[in-house]
């Protein structure tokens, strides 16, 4: 299974990051995912638990993992784990000892206030666990494996790179199907559609829920957000603003394109929509420019932030980029501002081999709205765009 | 949408069990449900939240969710809560100030040890909420949700039961065509290819993951449990088993199929055969005759376990049933042992409006598995069986 080749090389790193982190062992502890999954368990195992599962990683290299009778079959198919213990009517026993063999000074486990892809461990299965090591000395020594989970979702690995580029592609692909298909008159919900139709003779996934997945944004009436295609229509001297992406090999991408619906005798959007292009498209670059290992998330949300506020543009009510791997919103640092609800999160230093989307948007009154994203990755000295970047607003005639 | 209607049912109903457990207020709270999600947000939502939301159900009657700006068009369209309230920066100030006004006595979470489907809040959250309320004196009556989820999700509405009732009889057509095309010498695979392929033609979703749905067992070689269809193939003298379920209109179906592929000759499978399909059978019906309202899970269970090892056969190390629902393990009372994995699960009282699977199996040897698994409701005075119950092994020729 290629799951399974993606877990051993997510394995071998978290082993590396333990040790650069000088944590001793990391625990992912989970139970029926069908009903409360740890994003985690999909990065290091990506197998359906039905019982109570405890995957270990250690500083040392052991990769064990503790789990039902029934779910063992389907974590020794996977062959990263060197240790499969199998248990019937309780995991306490086997996970004590396993615990007291490994001996660590700290025992790492999926809990973050700021992070949701290292929050995957639940409150009761917390509780659980306290119970179970009450009577060791290893409940003092519970830490958060927040900053192991960053880095470990955040630096991606080469085949991991090419997967959110190839789900890139096919989203370009289909963003070209809708570009030689639009017209004037066509509604949000025949546009979602069409998108809908490729999306299952592509075999792909979605980013985000189907439903919602594209946004589709015609004209200045709707309220942006996470509301789904409607009844509204293109109609010429009004933009049209899509917001789409795609799964594929469970990688997605995150992208936004913009169109203008163009007048009798137009033949360039007007001054008020390129102006408002132009200026975030500045702030993108700006943002852009600034993006580097080293910089902190919120420092390049900043200088994004900066430039629109310094065109006279409404600052964006969210970050300038988030993290795109397995999830569309992949976790870890956040390059946005300093809110809290975005809790730590845009405290975290870019590293290289994180991918991040860079979006920004404004409206334009009596038009619509211009949201721009595309998808990048960080290297050594900056950034490399995944998706050609739209430079201009594509025009329907 | 439909989703939103059985939102609207649901959140009545959960006023209802407020007042019966004398519990103030319960609070859903989520973060970024595309990474991790709790099973309630379904149930009183079934949206996305790309930000922390908060979720209120008051005792007094009030349904009120404060999200984020952008989650906020999503949450009006449901036409399910009172009060909406956004924000952009911080939720806190909303939850703190809503929570003084409802001033509980209790204010309940999704938090248990023992059911994953009342245990979605992540510990993060539990500690970002405590922070939140460290200078209140909400902290200190924090209690957990798990009776008024247990009771909220067990207890299904007529459109409950009739969308479960739905994909069971879809499962069974699905079975019905494997019936028809079955012949000595198939795979697993191809068995389990055929069936994805009536799934997509009827537009359905999986009760699990699809990889390993249908579970394919051909013959006496296979390790039963989570592992996926593979090249074994059907023989004469052995069996097929299936465990198979399909999700529609978000609800699932569960059910095991048996069947005996005729040697030469052979007209009716041999008496080691149905000696253990007659077995089994009668481990079933004893716990069928077990299940009503009043009993406690563990009960139901036994009526069971002990005719199967009074029949000599090993006894099943997995729960006699487990609720069916919008997920296929729908949590609350198990029809289980007593055992440490179960939690207090099995001790759960069964409840009119129930729905469960009934499912034991036992191995003949040298010939394959015997597994049954049928859907059942609780009524007022037993149960109703939703699948019909295959009483006869079916024969490949």
């Amino acid at each position: 299974m290629a799951g399974s080749t993606l877990a051993r090389e997510k394995l071998h790193q978290a082993v590396e990051i333990l040790r650069e982190q000088d944590v001793d062992v990391w625990l992912t502890f989970v139970r029926e995912t069908l009903l409360t999954s740890d994003p985690c368990l999909d990065v290091i195992a990506g197998i359906y638990c039905a019982w109570q599962g405890a995957f270990l990683v250690s500083a040392s290299g052991e990769r064990i993992a503790i789990v039902g009778r029934f779910d063992a079959p389907s974590v020794r198919e996977l062959n990263a784990y060197d240790d499969i213990i199998g248990y019937d009517e309780s995991i306490r026993p086997a996970l004590v000892s396993t615990i007291e063999r490994l001996a660590p000074q700290s025992l790492a486990l999926n809990y973050s206030e700021s992070d949701p892809a290292a929050d995957g461990l639940t409150h009761g299965l917390w509780l659980v666990l306290n119970e179970a090591l009450a009577e060791t000395e290893y409940a003092d020594r519970l830490v958060s494996s927040e900053s192991i989970v960053n880095a470990l979702r955040g630096r991606k690995s080469t085949t991991e790179i090419e997967r959110v580029t190839a789900a890139v592609h096919e989203t370009e692909e289909i963003f070209e199907a809708v570009r030689s298909a639009l017209r004037p008159g066509v509604s949000e919900l025949e546009v979602a559609s069409w998108m809908h139709e490729e999306v299952a003779q592509r075999n792909l996934g979605y980013a985000w829920e189907r439903s919602h997945c594209p946004a589709v944004n015609a004209g200045p009436e709707k309220e942006v957000g996470h509301s789904g295609p409607g009844e509204l229509r293109t109609r010429r001297g009004e933009l049209l603003h899509i917001d789409f992406g795609v799964q594929r090999e469970n990688y997605c991408s995150d992208l936004q394109r913009v169109w203008y619906v163009l007048c009798d005798g137009e033949t360039e959007p007007p001054a008020d929509v390129l102006a408002v292009w132009q200026a975030v498209w500045s702030a993108v670059d700006a943002g852009a420019a600034a993006l580097r290992p080293g910089s902190a998330g919120w420092q390049v949300d900043a200088a994004a932030r900066e430039a629109m506020t310094a065109a006279a543009l409404p600052e964006p009510m969210y970050a300038l980029g988030h993290q795109l791997g397995r999830s569309a919103h992949d976790g870890g640092t956040v390059l946005g501002p300093r809110w809290d609800r975005y809790g730590k999160a845009p405290l975290g230093i870019v590293e290289a081999g994180n991918v991040f989307t860079l979006e920004f948007g404004a409206p334009v009154p009596g038009r619509g709205y211009i949201g721009l994203e595309e998808d990048v990755v960080v290297t050594a000295s900056g950034i490399e765009w995944l998706s050609t970047p739209q430079r201009e607003l594509w025009l329907v005639e």
